[in-house]
């Protein structure tokens, strides 16, 4: 029976991790859970799955989410309530809960960064779905990930992809764990991107692209900011990003290719020229439960991979002209430092800019460039954390004055 | 330093795996080779490999080989020409030499079958090319494997593909070496076909096959017996017998599916849904070479695959009324027993006599079925070597009376 702790338990890596849980009930349980407002849904995780603590990001809400529990009848809720806590403390807390086997991270953006450190810092293993804690705090992180002995699975699918196909390397089993360092007998990896919304809009289209237009993804389901990194690219960006940090290779050798029917997840290129890849129909159940079976496998009753009926894979190069954003993010990950911090930051607020109709879908990139272009005056190459949260408020900032 | 036996030198496997000693001359050397006709390139393999033993299957050969080696200037040929032995015996003696650290086994259909069994008893461990060893004769190399302790490392570009994907299962290390064992974690096997010369040839057209036409794949460079059980698409039922014994999956669990370019060269589907594949240019060398480095990568300079220069991966469920021979072949698995050493045997004669234009391409089946059926009053469910090789013969005679 493995432990799990889910933090952002209401957004949709973190209900499928529940999905999860009730589907194995004799492998996992739930310890821990944290949220942001989605309260009904908090409650309703609560009664199911009697996790031992919650904690809440905004800490005035607690006595809210009191009275839901309190207004369940005592027959239909858990004979003790859960421990209920609240604020950055609380999340921090929550995140490292001590009788927890797995942290399973599933907060949206930097607001994940400490509670993922928390969760690092006390020797947890972690599904690692907040891609932002190693993109902006990768310099800070691979040294915590040393010292505790913490391990990272990957819960991104691509980087899933990556790991499954891994786990054949010698030494895999330390190297891809440890982060940082390259694994034995890699060459390259190869993304793939399903070219999201706007793979098949010509430039001239994409002037008139709107929030609507932006949040419908062809393949995933996914939540709406992640969905719009997907339209501009950088979601896989990003993912470069953190390919590099996971699997310890230089940014020559990780590659974008385009493949729109997202049935390829990645791919590795051995020494040998050997070219390994996972596959399987878009659904994110499959990485989040490998990252709490592994190193085993589980039985699960899910959609069989039909390749006769897909019919064709097809692979294109990507357009940088198209998505500049991913050549945003390959020169802030060569840059390395403060430099992805600020990036993400600035993505991040552009898309919430973007998401509330206050800035043209265009207006993405060249904001997220202006704002890495000012920041060259103050990089830091060798960032302690408190630098990393600084540049990221400073960044949001600068995006938020010049609009 | 790992010393390399070859036994069918001259073929098709045996020249490309001297050709990859020869491309890694600090990890391999050849202390065995074996051949049957082909003296002129045997003698130059000699040359320049200098092994410490030499068999020849036709004793009669001998001394010409003796002479064109003595014919060899002194300064161009090794110091010490190796020990030179023919016949039957002297093939099993080369294949369990005691130096040999690995036996390749490239000689192509049954005749495989008794220097791969000596060299299982010598404990050796195998880079098996020769299929039909598995196929005809599972039932008693698999008690011998397990007894000797001998490891089989599948050569054939698919279940090497299989080999490489199951490298991350749990206990793969012992569980697909020792054969016949189910492999933890795995729900599936799909063998991709290429679908051969004839692959969009229709029915009335196939009446009109030639030799000529049989024997040019459109993908891969192969010897001539194997192409032609490409085209008939018996070379795939052949390989889903090796496949069944090999990784322990029953027949209902082993699948094939076309696919035109053969980029893919086989996929797993493990108990999660999850697939992996691996993925390379068609070339032999890939598969012999992960034999020989197993369970290292080693780096080679070979074209690296590039997805979008290919474009399209297309993938269609095989016609089976157009291509009987799959039915065959898993029917005879199914069967078990005696009954895959007949149905091995008498597609080795039909193509043969197929080879010689003394029969049609499309009674190759025809005659396959009909000998399997004569078969079935004297079918052994748990025949010993000696009711391997009767039967074997026993089929090729049916065969040839009948034309």
């Amino acid at each position: 029976m493995k432990a799990i702790s889910v933090l952002g338990s209401t957004g949709s890596i973190g209900t499928q991790t529940l999905e999860i849980v009730e589907d194995f009930p004799e492998k996992f349980k739930v310890v821990a859970l944290t949220a942001g407002r989605n309260l009904k849904l908090l409650a309703q995780q609560i009664q199911r799955h009697n996790p031992e603590v919650v904690a809440l990001a905004d800490e005035s809400l607690l006595s809210d989410l009191e009275d839901i529990l309190n207004a369940i009848p005592k027959n239909e809720r858990p004979a003790n309530l859960p421990k209920l806590i609240g604020g950055a403390s609380g999340l921090n807390v929550a995140a490292a809960w001590d009788s927890a086997d797995l942290v399973v991270t599933g907060i949206v953006g930097c607001a994940g960064l400490l509670p993922t450190l928390s969760a690092i810092r006390a020797g947890k293993d972690l599904a690692l779905a907040n891609k932002e804690t190693l993109i902006a705090a990768g310099p800070v992180v691979l040294p915590e990930l040393q010292k505790s002995g913490s391990r990272l699975l990957p819960a991104d699918s691509e980087h899933s992809a990556i790991f499954q196909c891994l786990q054949g390397t010698p030494l895999a089993n330390n190297a891809h764990l440890s982060t940082g360092v390259p694994t034995p007998g890699l060459r390259r990896i190869q993304l793939t991107a399903s070219g999201g919304a706007f793979r098949d809009w010509s430039a001239e289209e994409l002037k008139k692209a709107t929030v609507k237009d932006a949040i419908s993804h062809p393949n995933w389901s996914m939540g709406q900011k992640i969905t719009v990194d997907s339209a501009t690219l950088m979601n896989k960006g990003l993912e470069v990003i953190e390919a590099h940090y996971l699997f310890g290779l230089d940014y020559d050798h990780i590659e974008i290719v385009i493949h729109p029917q997202s049935i390829i997840h990645s791919m590795i290129e051995l020494k040998d020229s050997s070219v390994l890849a996972q596959l399987g129909w878009p659904d994110m159940r499959l990485p989040i439960l490998y990252c709490m079976s592994w190193p085993h496998r589980l039985d699960t009753p899910w959609r069989r991979l039909n390749l006769t009926e897909v019919g064709q894979l097809s692979f294109l190069a990507p357009d940088t002209h198209k998505y500049p954003c991913m050549e945003l993010a390959y020169a802030a990950g060569q840059k390395g430092g403060t430099m992805p911090a600020v990036l993400n930051a600035a993505n991040e607020e552009a898309v919430s800019q973007f998401l509330q109709e206050k800035i043209h879908f265009l207006d993405i990139p060249k904001i997220i460039e202006s704002t890495c272009e000012k920041h060259k005056s103050d990089f830091q190459a060798d960032p302690r954390l408190d630098d990393i949260l600084f540049v990221d408020q400073w960044a949001r900032e600068i995006v938020r004055e010049k609009i």
